[in-house]
């Protein structure tokens, strides 16, 4: 690759983020199709249900967001993660759905390319750490697809969002 | 967001191929340690084994890279994909992976963000079609993951490309 070409730029920050929530709805139709007696306990080859994937997704996105925007790294209040049913999940998934667009739109032009440490832990450019939150979130849910079907159940088609 | 916000360019031709190719790393590593004898065959929930999806993989890379190079949507030739074991498969992945180096570099600035209709059939811009690509190959690894841990094999670490 030549220098010129490499340095094209390509991706936008609207773009992440509409790439982000469009995953971000697909993950939304995997928790309604998935059955609540379900949700907290099936697994495959011992991995985790997927509420604590769920979870995961949950306390990356926002806060990560919130990282890249301010510099400061704080994890997600999990005193609101004691939720039992379909419905309660939904409700703070919604939630952090509002409030990722408002975060991630006070992101600096510049904190997308600065390096940071994310969370005291992981260095790397905003943008990567975000880009690290999507792939995860559709990594983990490309597992729950395979749940699905172990049950028995279509999963929604990868392609819509 | 504002329209400022939106319009801020974060990532690179660069960095596409880079996640990529990290991505592909990551793949490759997934086919090295999957029992050779169950690549073919071993599936969860009825879902494609795993040589079917890492063809699934190889087929969309190169040849999406050379339709958003040049405009001309050619499949993968199948001929190729004659392979019964993990080696054979494993030789054509990292020709790939060189190709796929060689064709990204010659695509054109303005075609990343040019819509254009994929094999003819999928409408969008050509760094949406990379980007599905992408997200594709990470969806469908995230399921053999579950293969992996199903057949009591510990996958290689997600954020190691």
């Amino acid at each position: 690759m030549t220098t010129a070409m490499a340095e094209v730029s390509v991706v936008t920050a609207s773009d992440i983020l509409k790439n982000w929530q469009g995953h971000r709805r697909l993950t939304r139709k995997v928790i309604e199709v998935f059955p609540e007696d379900k949700l907290f306990s099936f697994s495959v080859g011992g991995m985790r249900p997927f509420s604590e994937l769920a979870w995961e997704f949950i306390r990356m996105a926002v806060p990560i967001a919130e990282g890249v925007a301010t510099g400061k790294w704080r994890e997600f209040d999990m005193s609101k993660a004691a939720v039992t049913t379909k419905s309660e999940l939904l409700r703070v998934w919604d939630e952090q759905t509002t409030r990722l667009d408002e975060v991630f739109a006070q992101i600096p032009a510049n904190r997308f390319t600065d390096v940071d440490k994310a969370f005291g832990q992981w260095e790397g450019r905003g943008i990567d750490t975000i880009q690290y939150a999507i792939d995860n979130e559709i990594h983990h849910r490309g597992q729950v697809y395979v749940y699905l079907r172990a049950l028995g159940i279509e999963p929604p088609p990868f392609w819509e969002r």
